[in-house]
């Protein structure tokens, strides 16, 4: 029996679920809808939140109350407890499973993190993003007043440390040296080393391209120097959008064993991502 | 309240999970014990099976018969599925939970192999073991007439093919190229590439330091090119060590729990491996 998965939200993320949705073939695609919809007639076992990070909460309460289960890549990172405890009480009340913050960071760098803790408990992990694009610090350069378009870089340097490499196009008439100091004393840069650079076409840079050094020497049991690292360069929706469809997996897993409640992805068993025979799942990978 | 845990089994592995124990503050070590020794007394929430990887199922079985939780890292690839499968209605029968292959290959390597397969489900991950030394491949050349000591090194040459380096101690009188056709031709080597050098003293040469290098290319939705990598350099039993007494933790707290059974790494939530407070992990780790 295939699972029913509807999508809220068609940009970037929600484009990326419908493409490993249909590369699953226990997954059946029941609907995709604009945030703005109606939601009376969904038909769909699991909905994943495609929608702007702000919009998250109030859809996963909606569908939450129709029983029906939700998975989202949340990512502000310092709400995430606050919207586990928020969505917990709902999620039980009607037998229904979310799974939140599911993506890489949060999501699958979480798991990684919390691997390397139980394998090292004491030590220092460092999450060096990039180089990629920072969808937050974009969006505040933005809105900037003289700014046409903007692509904020995030430049990994090591021991968490980030340049931000800004790319501006500029309105007609305004002035470069203006702009600059407006991004040099904002608060989303003002703590990092920031370069300002105008260039004619922004659209000319855009990539999707991301990627993630994560590093970290730790103690086992009395034993120092234990090293570990994980690196990835990806498609940055692309890798968004399987999580989400792997932890949509996940979700109506727990729902059928009885196990409401609001989750994320250092919760669930690894092996409830996968499709497949767990037999042959065990077999392969362990 | 402290878990309360026992080691059966002395050596490398024992000792490490000694120390890894010792360096947890909710775990209280309630007992060593060697093989042979009479269990009639054990008094512990979980123990550690840290005897050789063959005597594991019948330990477990014991302490299983008692409702003790086991964790073991049981390394016999192709047998996991059957120890979990042999396991499970005991545990089950009896409340208590045994994590079996709990280590770092099997193990963490696994969790990490389940995980990449949820982000890029079609691809060929890679092992790359090493530097470091092969327990079963040492074992086969010290059986070998004529040689005194030996150490047979694993070396990763990338896409999981390995290179063997075993150093040979001889006995008085034996003949070296005889010795090293023995290795060539057994089994264990015939297949890999192996070199085979004789020295004055293997005692010398002998390090616990082993590694893994972790390789996935793959497709996320209908994006190739995805590319992941975890690599590791570290103490081989302090890791092994810790891994168990992480998993020790886990199988506590899914007896206690009410979910009984037999588990692999890759089917228990990474959270359950760490000490602490539940908020204060998600906030710090997710």
């Amino acid at each position: 029996m295939q699972t029913k998965i509807a999508i809220i939200g068609y940009g970037n993320i929600g484009r990326a679920v419908e493409q490993a949705v249909l590369a699953s073939e226990d997954m059946q695609l029941t609907g995709i809808y604009h945030h703005n919809d109606n939601f009376d007639h969904i038909d769909a076992d699991v909905v994943a939140l495609c929608t702007p990070t702000r919009e998250v909460p109030g859809f996963a309460e909606q569908m939450l109350q129709r029983g029906i289960c939700t998975v989202d890549s949340f990512d502000i990172h310092g709400q995430i407890y606050d919207l586990r405890a928020k969505l917990m009480p709902l999620a039980k009340q009607h037998q229904a499973v979310s799974i939140i913050s599911a993506g890489w960071d949060p999501g699958s760098d979480s798991v990684i993190r919390a691997l390397l803790m139980a394998m090292a408990p004491k030590g220092i992990t460092y999450t060096n993003f990039g180089p990629g694009r920072s969808m937050g610090h974009t969006v505040v350069v933005k809105a900037i007043a003289g700014v046409k378009d903007a692509l904020s870089m995030t430049i990994p340097l090591g021991t968490s440390i980030h340049r931000r490499m800004v790319y501006v196009e500029l309105e007609d008439g305004a002035d470069f040296k203006t702009v600059e100091q407006a991004i040099l004393h904002d608060d989303y840069f003002v703590h990092d080393e920031t370069h300002v650079v105008q260039v004619p076409s922004v659209d000319a840079l855009n990539n999707v391209a991301h990627g993630v050094n994560l590093v970290r020497s730790g103690v086992s049991g009395d034993t120092h120097n234990q090293r570990f690292e994980f690196n990835m360069e990806i498609n940055n929706p692309a890798l968004t959008g399987q999580v989400l469809v792997s932890c949509a997996r996940a979700a109506v897993r727990l729902q059928r064993e009885g196990r409401p409640g609001a989750y994320t992805m250092i919760e669930i068993p690894p092996i409830y991502m996968l499709p497949g025979d767990e037999e042959q799942l065990i077999r392969g990978l362990v």
